[in-house]
């Protein structure tokens, strides 16, 4: 043992689980590692069975999220060098909403022999689709009782969301239904593995489970979307909430085995893999917009304000921190739009010569588009590739191109395309400050730092100084600093925040001659946005042309 | 010579000149030989010169149009083996409007050493486009006073035709342009090398010269349009008109001696390429709507009435055969879209695939695009990417491709592309019906012919049968035959072409379910059309974003 202490965050993804280790004094980050999931994402069919599942499905082994613990843990503190008797918290973050369907003593019914062959047992992963007819249900019932807790969502509860996945589980296998005691946010279930204690986290029950003034949605609500789910919240869902860095219990002997830290250590309460970036960033202000970047990109922010915001994806107390408004919104295609693209639209003679120069072809393209001056291609792009989450929340909406001429080239195409993504961001900046909502700062982490010229195009394209955050494991640094908190090192997650958490500010500044083009280019951006996404259905239309129903009803 | 009779067509294109020898009883293709302009298109400086040019000129050498006569005439008639007595009459058509200035004897100023320096002492080519600011003088006086002529062109007289480019010499040249006796459509002044007598042509004279009502544009219009110009009309233009397959006058010595072809023959009034294919088509009938497809569209038609039709090039009396109204519109990109997006837009997979397939990226992509169902892709484009010329007439339009998503292919947005074509040709189509200019029969003609499943998609997508041009010579052969019009041999070009044009009637029918699909996507063209192309601004703000003078200004 030393006088320098440490705490571990994991951070629990969609392929793999990464665990870090980081130092209390100043949040150094001293090793990590990664174990990726045995059973990965599961799609086609159930492990060692025949069972096909349907399309849109995404299923997960919860054992695998145990394995993590087993693995990366251990190895992360032997590369780290340290003493595991020096390490006095450990927090966690997942992603959402994945949901465990478990007996009373947590154990997921897909590990009791007589539910494995059944695939509502499993783990669903948040982009388990399947449930938009449940969702389609809820939001209508709800829209016509006029809940109150609906506009706290944007107007819309999602697929992905805590309700329509037990629907389907109800409407599809009402014996796994009946037959689990606790439908757990997988966030919390890892953590009553960790310390044998259950605890739902303000975070996951907010934005995922529908949970808003310390209220579920009502008995009366729920049999009216469906006889025999008014229950669901009093007997399946409802538990005690944790607040974020909260100290949910304590390692258990068995979970300090696995990770080889020493016994009845403080662990944080659970947490979702955005909503901790916040505490990496120490961005925790009101009007400090975090933006995770990277195959799509959520926008997470605390305010002192409550607002109604059309389009945001949801606004929770304590959902971010404890003692404010948490909002969330996101753009549903992203980083993807960009690698569509790559692979998709750029001809022979750039891969060439990306390979001659060694480059890949998102670096050798961006090197190229950086070469030109905001505006310069005449371009104006919508990034609604995958849909549109905020503030439209369709994902039946499509990409658009607008301004092609016989001399435009890919860079042009590619450059419009990192200019509709930082112009959606805009969309979402000016909707919070159109509602009485303040943004004062944009705070970037993820996978898409690395890009500078996407940087400085959202800088210019927002008009907002743009902050980045330099660790690459953020997540995993904000579920350690969660732990900090939770050990009582720091009086709340704020000042642990303060003390560990890091953006470098400043680091990109709108340059003034960009952010006028862009001024005006996002106008034309704002007038497609209004048209494709409020004005007609065409994008709806499109779609339904030449469907295989339409092309039987029209013959 | 022997009992069987031919004529001779040349058609002069933008790069080479190509004679075609043709059998008058049954319009039989013997051969053709083919020769390129020396000097192709002068867009850099003069020959042998320092003289640079400017920006959007487009130069060409008149002599490069004589050796078209010495050499490609006496190659085809070798080719086709047959004694050149037996040759009674020769044809030529013309791109249009490529301006000659002339001496009263017919030698171009160019080829006088006084003016071998001066670049507007040489031919402009159709595509000399630099008289801009001319047009724009010229439409606006016109407007203001209300000149009748002005709605028989849509409403818009183009920066190519013969007023503009006369105006641009006076303004940039006075010198040249006092020293000009003639200014002479080159579809002409190779008629007068041919036969010594200079007439016009009415087919150039009413497109291109805005010749209406046997009247030019008025003096005081003129003078209103610039001091010094009120006597073009008088002194260089004027002049009398000769009526499409009229004798124009007799192969002189000098043109026998060149061609190898009898002194004394007729040789048959100047035509433009497009307006010539019609007979080619054997499509003369009030209705037949005769598309020429290549790199750009243009369709000319006959019909009995007179009517002012919206975005049209012209309606010109006798300007495709002697006694119909002609009618001519375009699309400004078609052929040249495609290869954009071949160039532009798709990955090295499919050019890797292709080449192993031993395809042209176009045949492999038609061959995928093929398997599609209409509307299948949920894409719909609009083909502007060299602006649009029927029926909006607006140079400064750009495409735009709507619909995509993630699993968005090449393949799709290729076929997106054509569609987008066949749904431009249908909206000229419905802008004729709907302005009481009927339309019966969509014909092809062009390079574009041996796309097949763009052929089966302009006949779904517009709803018409589609016959075909079977001649890969097609303008030549019209040239022929109004040869043989001009030689007496048939009592008109209507008889002329019935016995020696052809054309393949029904050759692509509509599917009926795909042009159910093609209705509705249609629409949705439609409704993109009229938002880009009347709703907004848009696509002119956004070559203005960005660009050094916008810049200059914001800053």
């Amino acid at each position: 043992m030393s006088d320098e202490k440490y705490t571990v965050g994991v951070d629990f993804g969609t392929l793999s689980g990464r665990a870090l280790v980081v130092r209390v004094r100043d949040g150094h980050e001293l090793a990590s590692a990664e174990h990726s999931y045995e059973h990965g994402v599961i799609t086609e069919s159930l492990p060692g069975s025949a069972v096909r599942l349907p399309s849109l499905w995404a299923l997960q082994a919860p054992s695998d999220y145990v394995d993590v613990l087993r693995t990366a843990v251990p190895e992360a503190i032997a590369t780290a060098g340290i003493d595991p008797a020096d390490v006095i918290g450990i927090g966690t973050d997942f992603t959402a909403c994945t949901m465990v369907p478990v007996r009373r003593d947590g154990t997921p019914l897909c590990e009791l022999a007589e539910f494995a062959d059944r695939p509502h047992a499993y783990a669903k992963l948040w982009r388990h689709h399947s449930p938009q007819p449940q969702a389609d249900r809820i939001n209508t019932v709800a829209a016509q009782r006029g809940e109150s807790w609906l506009p706290r969502y944007g107007g819309l509860i999602s697929s992905e969301w805590e309700f329509a996945k037990a629907l389907e589980i109800l409407d599809e296998d009402p014996q796994v239904y009946h037959a689990m005691d606790h439908f757990t946010e997988a966030a919390d279930w890892i953590v009553w593995q960790l310390c044998g204690t259950y605890v739902r986290n303000a975070c996951s029950a907010g934005y995922k489970g529908i949970r808003q003034d310390g209220r579920y949605p009502s008995r009366e609500f729920l049999t009216e979307v469906r006889p025999g789910f008014g229950d669901f919240v009093t007997e399946k869902l409802d538990h005690p909430i944790g607040r974020l860095g909260e100290r949910a219990g304590s390692l258990t002997a068995e979970a300090a085995q696995w990770t080889g830290l020493p016994p009845g250590i403080p662990v944080a309460v659970g947490n979702v893999d955005a909503h901790v970036t916040v505490a990496a960033a120490d961005a925790l202000e009101s009007g400090q917009l975090v933006a995770i970047m990277g195959t799509s990109t959520c926008h997470v922010m605390n305010s002192n304000v409550l607002r109604e915001v059309p389009g945001m994806c949801g606004v929770v107390d304590g959902g971010i921190s404890d003692g404010s408004w948490g909002y969330e919104a996101g753009q549903s295609g992203v980083g993807d739009i960009f690698g569509w693209f790559v692979d998709n639209c750029v001809p022979e003679s750039y891969h060439v010569e990306a390979r001659r120069r060694g480059l890949s072809l998102h670096g050798h393209l961006t090197e190229l588009a950086a070469r030109q001056h905001a505006g310069q291609h005449g371009l104006v792009a919508l990034d609604w590739h995958s849909g549109n989450r905020s503030v439209l929340v369709d994902h039946e909406l499509s990409g658009v191109m607008i301004g092609q001429t016989l001399e435009t080239t890919c860079v042009d195409m590619y450059r419009a395309l990192l200019e509709a993504t930082a112009f959606g961001t805009r969309m979402i900046v000016e909707t919070f400050v159109d509602n009485g909502v303040p943004v004062h700062e944009l705070v970037v982490a993820g996978g898409l730092l690395k890009n500078h010229l996407l940087m400085q195009i959202y800088a210019d394209a927002v008009g907002l100084p743009l902050s980045v955050v330099p660790s690459t494991q953020a997540p995993a640094l904000g579920a350690a600093i969660h732990a900090a908190a939770a050990a009582g090192v720091f009086s709340d997650v704020r000042v642990a925040a303060a003390q560990m958490g890091r953006r470098t500010r400043d680091a990109y500044t709108p340059i003034p001659e960009n952010a006028k083009a862009y001024d005006r280019l996002y106008r034309e951006y704002v007038a497609a946005y209004e048209w494709f996404g409020r004005g007609n259905d065409m994008m709806r239309r499109l779609r339904r042309i030449g469907s295989p129903e339409t092309v039987g009803a029209a013959s």
